[in-house]
């Protein structure tokens, strides 16, 4: 640990209290000058301090900036975020997630950014990425299993990202099939899992994760407000973006172990736990028209069951449900 | 149809026959020294002639290029091989297909080539492709299938090819689980699926076939001799590489259709009764280690039904299977 990172420490355990320069000093063992030199440097990256004569120093606030120094110091991972790659804007992570897996990157790998310039959605969708408002990432995933089990790995994402959430902010966040979370009905997150594999083994899965953590209502549309929400809105108060983005990946990085040691029954009675979209009315657009029914649970594979209202019941593997309105029901 | 194409129907009608230049210049209402012209035309790419004075000509030989006019003219396909890319020489067929993907080919375009300089085979191995003496090809398609069935469909191209071969060429070509093709326990083709899929989503599938149609004994190492053979070393002669492309291709084409229309079903069937994998002692390399039993059948996501000694039964996604010498069974 450098003297910045010990310097810091320091002023966490004091939890906003004063330090007087001379503990600062005697503590890091370097000359007053010295600690305020360091202090400026923490100033320039957006901590803020209040210095008073004779009392010391006090941290007020730390920078919310997602930057890989101070992830790698906050990370309790051994895989996922190892390495992180930090960008203050970018076209999309997942683009330049994919780039660094073609050119052999480690599984792990993390892109993160502040901003993305054309962030991508599910189906070619744009992603509303603004700066220092969201957690915009994509993750470089070469699990071990065969391509028929790779739906399952969307699924295990989010439980991961849902548990991460439910932790850090104390929302009731759910998940509706296959991976989109709510609060209240309205969407929060998403997660786009694109694969590349040879015959039946993924070669590679990227991960992007977008979370919508501190958007204010101004930062939406008309439109958009009906359906989306942030963290922030729904709590009342900023979200520590550092601490979600630790958490989640903690949270991945222990359910992905699990998974390639149990496989997909114990990600499945989580997701199930989490989920917003079982034994209720659902509906979605099939190959055979609009179809609605019950949904009961996933299979095996990672489908979601349903039954019909003449009671036999069907799978769904993939698309975009939709919860009819009550009068319907 | 040109004058050219309807000179070598005339010719193919004849099968062998002396046509004079008289009828030929009758029937085809043009001079005898545009006949002439033609038939020059013709020997420049490939065909064989014999002219005697007062018989006229007879065709002896056609070409054993696979030039996409000639492909298109032959082909009975709508879908498959619509446009088809013909190369003398790639790097590999299988990489400038993802290109040509990447950039919005349709389904169907098909990227064939007579040498390959860089092809690849499962697993990053090389894949030997000398000219003119195999099939080696890549194809776009765009299966409307979740991800969870993507193992099927390479299932599927097995059956078409194993089909199209046993048509052509009489030989009792075979299935090796997955999706190698065996003659006498050597293998003739090989088959390489990559997929790209966004979520649940195949966006599309490039398949790799290479076939060792008219390759020579000395074509092969010692080393490859004991593992490998061709379809001219099986047969005593050569095969005709044109018509075995188009039957596969309409094979595949039909089967496609149907697995789309059908589910796994119906192929799942033809596979298994391909197949000599089944009703004989397996074994595999897993995770666990090496394990041996009795192939007994596919499920119904393509993994193979294997029964251990112990009268349990597991499931094999992938792999490559061995079948143990008589000795240890």
């Amino acid at each position: 640990m450098n003297i910045n990172e010990r310097l810091i420490r320091l002023f966490e355990q004091k939890e906003g209290e004063f330090v007087s320069g001379e503990e600062l000093s005697a503590t890091l063992s370097c000359s007053r000058t010295a600690i305020w030199k360091h202090v400026e440097k923490l100033r320039s990256e957006g901590y803020v301090f209040e210095a008073v004569s004779r009392k010391g120093y006090r941290l007020l606030e730390k920078p919310d900036k997602l930057e890989p120094e101070l992830i790698g110091r906050m990370l309790k991972t051994e895989l996922l975020g190892r390495p992180v790659h930090y960008y203050e804007q970018l076209g999309s992570t997942q683009t330049l997630a994919h780039e660094l897996a073609r050119e052999g990157a480690p599984e792990g790998t993390l892109v993160i950014a502040e901003r993305q310039t054309a962030g991508r959605g599910r189906m070619g969708r744009k992603w509303h990425s603004p700066k220092g408002k969201g957690l915009w990432m994509s993750m470089v995933l070469k699990p071990r299993i065969p391509l028929q089990f790779a739906p399952q790995l969307t699924l295990l994402v989010a439980v991961a990202l849902c548990r991460a959430i439910r932790q850090v902010t104390s929302l009731p966040a759910g998940i509706k099939w296959p991976n989109d979370l709510l609060i209240g009905g309205k969407k929060i997150s998403g997660i786009l899992s694109e694969s590349i594999s040879e015959d039946e083994h993924p070669l590679y899965v990227i991960v992007g994760v977008g979370i919508s953590a501190n958007l204010r209502e101004d930062d939406y549309t008309e439109e958009l407000k009906a359906v989306a929400t942030s963290l922030q809105i729904e709590s009342g108060k900023p979200v520590d973006r550092m601490e979600l983005l630790c958490r989640f990946l903690e949270e991945l990085e222990s359910l992905y172990a699990l998974f390639h040691q149990q496989g997909f029954g114990p990600i499945k009675l989580l997701w199930e736990a989490l989920s917003v979209s079982l034994n209720r009315r659902v509906r979605n657009q099939t190959a055979n028209g609009l179809i609605e029914g019950t949904a009961i649970g996933l299979d095996d594979s990672g489908a979601l069951t349903v039954r019909l209202d003449d009671g036999t019941e069907t799978k769904w593997y993939s698309g975009t449900i939709e919860f009819p309105p009550l009068s319907s029901q």
